[in-house]
C-alpha cells in the first residue's frame, strides 16, 4: 500500500535525524535558551529578510493557532475566519476554549477577501446594539487555504491594507506554507508575508520536521510577553533545542523550499494526470494537496494499491477525495500512481 | 564545563534515536492511531500489571497537568496541592487559565498527608457559606515531590483511602517518576501507583526521552472523552508515532528503570560525598536531585568546573543549590565531581 | 410617544412595588436564604405541579443562559442551538467566554426539530475524526422562539425523547415564557415543560418583574452544586429576598399568567389589525411580539406617534418591524394604534 | 431579635422606593440608555469633581470585581491582592474562572503597602525564569479593607505612585466605600480616590440601595469597550434604569454620605461601649463593622436578643464576632445594645 492520505505519514527529513544524532549528548540550556534555537532564529530572520521580527517555536498547529489568537484578543473580541478555516471545525473548539468566538465569513475557495473583512467590521460598528455582539478583534487566514488555493500577492496586500486601516491584526496560518511558496502559481515570498502579516507561522510538521511550527511576529505590539502565553499553555518544550535543531536544518541552504518544491511538482503532475483522464478536481488547489472527484468505480480501483482520504460525498456515485504529496513522497510512487490513473 | 543543572540538558537515550532512524520512512496513521503507539500502550499496561487502564501520550509536563486537571474538575471546583507543588508557582498560571483555583496545603517536605486533605475537605463542607469558597474537586501530588522526597507506600495508601472516601480523584504527577521508583529508599511499584491513584503520568522528558509523558487513567469515570480535551488543548501530536516509538523503546526490557536507576545511584553517591564533607543537604531528597547547602567559597570552587542551579538563599554566606543527575550522566563526570568535593 | 419597542420599558407590576414597600424594613438573611425566597420556591413547585425540582433565582437572561450552560457542559462539549438562538448572536459571546462553542442548526421559524438534533448527534459520533470536532453536550431552545413562534406539545415531546435517548440535557430559555403559555395557540403547560425539559427558566424581567429569572432544574444530575456556579459568576444577589419577593407576588393567584395573557391578547389584536389592512407579518408569531412588514410610507406614518423596532430590511421599500406588548401595555394605547393602522 | 449580622438585611432607603413608584410607568430605553442613568452619571462625576471619568452601573460586588479585573488583565497576568482580600477566598473562584491567578501579599490589618507591591513586582521581573510565573498585571485593594481598616491618604498616594511607576492599574473595591469616607478617622475624599485609583467602585448594595455598584474608570486606557465585558458577563440590566434611579437618589443632596455617616457613628459608639466594658476589639476597624472578642458567656448573653456573626475562633473560650451597622440601623436598637453591653 502506498499512502497519499496526508503529509504527516513519515518521520522527518534525514538531515534532521543526522543532526539530532550529532548533537545528542551535547548539553544545552532548556526552554529554547540554547544555541541551536538562536541559530534557527537567525536563519529565519534571514529568510524573511527582516531583522525586527520575533521568532518562537511551538510543537503543533492547533496549539499555535490557539496561543497566537489568545495572546492577541481581548476577552470580548473574536477572530474573523473563512467558514472553512481550520480553527472553525477542526480544532475541537480550541479557540472557544480560550473564551473567544470565531466570526465566520462565507467562502467558495477557502480564501477571504479584503472587502468581506471591511463589511463585517462595519456591520459590527454600525450596529447600535454592538455590545450584544462579539467585536471583531483580528483576522485569521491560511495559505494555502483549507482547499489548497493560494492567496495572490495582490489579495494579501489588499487584506493587509484593510486590516491595518481597521486595526485588526492579520494572522496567517502557514501549516503548509512551504507548499504554497514553492508552487509555480505563487507570487508571494516569505519576505512579503512577513511584511504584510502581523504574525504568521512557518509550518514544520507537514514540511519535513518531526514536529514544530515557527511563529514569526512582525507587529511590535504583539511581541510583548508572547512567551508567557506559550508557557501558560504548556507549549514551551523543556528540550527546546529539538525545535531549534530542526528549523536550523530546514533553513540551511534552502532545504525547506527544496523539499516542499518537489512535493508540489509531484502534486501538480498528479493533477495533470487526473485532468487528462477527464477527472474533475474539486477547487483550484495549487499546492501539495489535490482533490479529484472520483466515481465509485475509480475509487475501488485506486484503493487497492493506494491510500487516500475521502473528503466529502458529492452524490451517490461521486466522491471528493484527497491525495497529498509531501517532502517524503518518492518519484517511483508518483509514477506508479500516474500510470494507474492512465490505465483506469 | 560539566553540567548538573537539570535532567533535560541532553537529547535522548541512543536506543530511541536508533528506532527513529529505523522507522523514519515507514508510513503510519496520524494522531496516535499507529502501531508504535499501540505497542507502547501494551507495554505500559504490562509494566503496571493492569489491563483496564487507559494510556495517552502527551508532550510535556505543564501541558499534561493542565489537561488532566481540566478534564476532571467541574467549573466551581479547585485542585488541592502542596504549597510547593509544581502547578502552584511554576506553570505560569496554567491551571488558573483553565478556570480553576489551586487550593494549597502547607508542607515542610513537599508532600501532603491524608489528614490534611480530610481537614481541608471538612473545612469546606462544614462552612455554611461554602458556596463562596472554591470546592475541593481533586488532589494533586508529585512523586518525587518538588523537594525530591518520596511518598512511602503507607502514605500513598492513606491518601488514596481518604481521596476515595471523599470522592476526590487522586492525580500523581510523575514528571520524574522513574527516579522515584528506582531509589533504594522507595517501596512503591508502578502497579501500586496504578492501583492507588486515579490518574498519574510516567514522565519521559526527564527520564530518557526527547519529550513525552504517558498518562495512565485507572478510574473509569475519568477515562471518557480524554482525547477531546487533549485535542482541544492542541496536544495531540500529528505524528503521534513519535511518542509511541519513544515509550515503546523505554519500556522494552525495563530500559526506563535501568537508566533512571543509574542516575539515582549517582545522585546518592553525590549526597554521600557532600555529607562526608560535612555539607548539609536541604530536605531529604532520595532521588536524582540533591540540594547541598554550600558556602559562597564552596560555590565559587565548584562553579569553575560544574554547572548547577542556585535554588534559594539561606543567608548571606549560604545557598541551597541543586545538582541533578539523569539517564545521561556519565560515571567519569560524577567521579570527577566527587573528587572535587573531597578536595574542597 | 407611545412605545412598543420592547417589553422592558417600564418598571414592574404595582403589586410587586407594594410588597417591596411592605417588607422594606423587615430583616432577612442574605443570598436567598430568606422566607420570601422559600415562599416563591414553593409557589413555583406548585405551579409546575412537581415537588422534586430545584428552583434558583437569577437576575437576567444572558447571565442565566451562561450559568446554566456552563454548569452542564464538560470542557470539550458545545451547546446545540437554532442559528437564530439568542445565545448565538445576542449575548456578546457569553457562552464562548465560558469556553464552549455554540453548535448551530438551520431554522426557518426559530425552532429546531428532534430529527435535526439526532442528525447532528450522529454526524458527530459517526465521524472517525470526531475528536477534532466539538462534542454536542446539550440542547438549547427558547419558547417562544426568537421569532415569536411556539413549540407545540408534540414537538417538545419529540425533542425531549430524542434528547433523553442521546443523553443530551434539554434546556428551555423561557425569557418570555409567560407570553408563550398564555397564547391561545399554545398547548403546553408549565407542568409539561417541567417534565419534558431537564432545566428551564421562567422569565420575570419581561413578564412583570423589575428583574429576575427563575431557573427550574428537573433532572437530578444537574441539580448538584448549581449555586456554586451562580456564586462564581457573581450572580447570587446579596439581597436575594428581592427575587423571592417578586416571584412570590407573580405566582400569587396566577398573577404571572393573567398579566401575560392580557399582553398576548393585545398582540394578537394588533396582528389581526395588520392582517386586515393587508400588511404581511414576518413569521408566525403567536405571542407578545408581532413583526409587521411595513412600507416606508407606513413606517413614516406610524413612527410619528409610536415607538417600535426596526428588525431587518426586506428591500428598499419594505422593512420588518417589531411591536411588543407587555404586562404594562394599556388598552387605550392598543386601541389608538389599531385605529391608526386602520386609517393608514 | 435585632440583627447586626450584616449591612444587607433590609431593602433600601425609602427615598429610592418613592422614586421607583414615581417612575414606574414611565417608559425608557433599556440597557442603561435612559435619562435616570444619565442623571446618576452626572451626579457621580460631580461628587468626584472630575469630568473625564466613565461611570457604569453593575448589580453586585463579585460581579463587579470579576468584570473589572477581566477587562484589564491580559491572559498571562494576575491581580495582586492582600491575602485577606475579598477576591481571594470569598468569591467562589470568580477571578480564577476568568483565567487569572490572584497573587497574594501578607497583611496584618487587611491593607497592603506600596513597598510590598514594589517587592513583588521586582521579585517577578528579576526572576530569569519569570515566564514560569504569573506576571503581576494590576493591584486590587478595598477600602475599608476586609478588616474594617482604612487607607490613609498618604498610604493611597504611595500605592498610587508605585502602581503608576510600575504600570500596574490600581483598582479599589468600594463595596462599603460610603462607610469609609464618612468615618471621622478618614482623610480621603471621593475626589482623591478618583485621582489616585485607575478604577474603583462606589458600593450601593450595602449603602442604601436595593442593589447596585457604580464603577468609576479614571484611566483612559481602561475605558475602552468596558460595556462589552459587562454584556458578555450577563451584567447589563435590561431595565438599567433601576440602577440609574437608585444612584440618582443616593447622590441627591449627599444622601449617600448622610446615611453612611449615621451608620459609622453608631458603630463607633458600639466600639466605645465594648472598650469601656474591657472587651478587646479585633483589629482597628474604623467604619461600620466592629469585631469584639467575646467570651462564651458574653456571646450567650447577647445572642438572646441580638443577631451578630461569628467571625473566627480565638480559643476555647473566646470568639471574634462581627456587629454591622448600616443605613437602616435604628437609634433605639443601638441604644438597647449598648445598654445591654454595659449590664453584661
Amino acid at each position: 500500500m502506498i499512502n497519499f492520505q496526508s503529509d504527516y505519514l513519515e518521520g522527518c527529513h534525514p538531515k534532521i535525524l543526522e543532526k539530532l544524532i550529532e548533537t545528542n549528548f551535547k548539553q544545552s540550556s532548556g526552554y529554547g535558551n540554547d544555541e541551536y534555537t538562536k541559530d534557527a532564529v537567525l536563519k529565519i530572520k534571514k529568510a524573511c529578510n527582516k531583522e525586527d521580527i520575533d521568532v518562537h517555536f511551538l510543537v503543533g498547529g492547533t496549539q499555535t493557532n490557539a496561543i497566537v489568537i489568545a495572546s492577541i484578543l481581548r476577552p470580548h473580541q473574536g477572530v474573523v475566519s473563512a467558514i472553512s478555516g481550520h480553527i472553525v471545525d477542526h480544532e475541537a473548539g480550541a479557540i472557544e476554549a480560550t473564551g473567544h468566538k470565531v466570526l465566520t465569513l462565507p467562502t467558495d475557495d477557502g480564501k477571504i477577501q479584503a472587502e468581506q473583512v471591511r463589511e463585517l467590521y462595519h456591520a459590527h460598528w454600525d450596529n447600535p446594539m454592538r455590545e450584544s455582539d462579539v467585536q471583531p478583534g483580528m483576522v485569521y487566514i491560511s495559505n494555502p487555504s483549507e482547499m489548497g488555493t493560494l492567496y495572490t500577492k495582490a489579495e494579501l496586500e489588499s487584506l493587509s491594507k484593510v486590516c491595518r486601516e481597521l486595526d485588526l491584526p492579520l494572522f496567517l496560518d502557514g501549516d503548509r506554507l512551504g507548499y504554497a511558496l514553492t508552487s509555480p502559481y505563487n507570487d508571494l515570498t516569505l519576505e512579503d508575508i512577513a511584511n504584510l502579516c502581523d504574525v504568521f507561522y512557518i509550518g514544520g510538521t507537514k514540511c519535513g520536521a518531526l514536529f514544530g511550527e515557527a511563529v514569526v511576529i512582525s507587529a511590535n505590539p504583539l511581541k510583548r510577553d508572547f512567551r508567557y502565553t506559550m508557557k501558560q499553555r504548556g507549549s514551551v518544550l523543556a528540550k527546546g533545542r529539538l525545535l531549534g535543531i530542526q528549523f536550523s536544518v530546514l533553513f540551511e541552504e534552502d532545504l525547506y523550499f527544496k523539499i516542499c518544491g518537489n512535493a508540489v511538482d509531484y502534486a501538480l503532475k498528479l493533477r495533470h494526470a487526473f485532468e487528462e483522464k477527464g477527472i474533475e478536481l474539486h477547487g483550484h488547489s495549487l499546492a501539495n494537496q489535490q482533490f479529484p472527484i472520483l466515481t465509485n468505480a475509480q475509487m475501488n480501483v485506486l484503493k487497492k494499491k493506494y491510500g487516500f482520504e475521502v473528503w466529502s460525498k458529492v452524490d451517490e456515485s461521486h466522491t471528493v477525495t484527497r491525495f497529498c504529496t509531501s517532502w517524503a513522497t518518492k518519484t517511483e510512487d508518483i509514477d506508479a500512481l500516474i500510470d494507474d490513473i492512465r490505465l483506469m
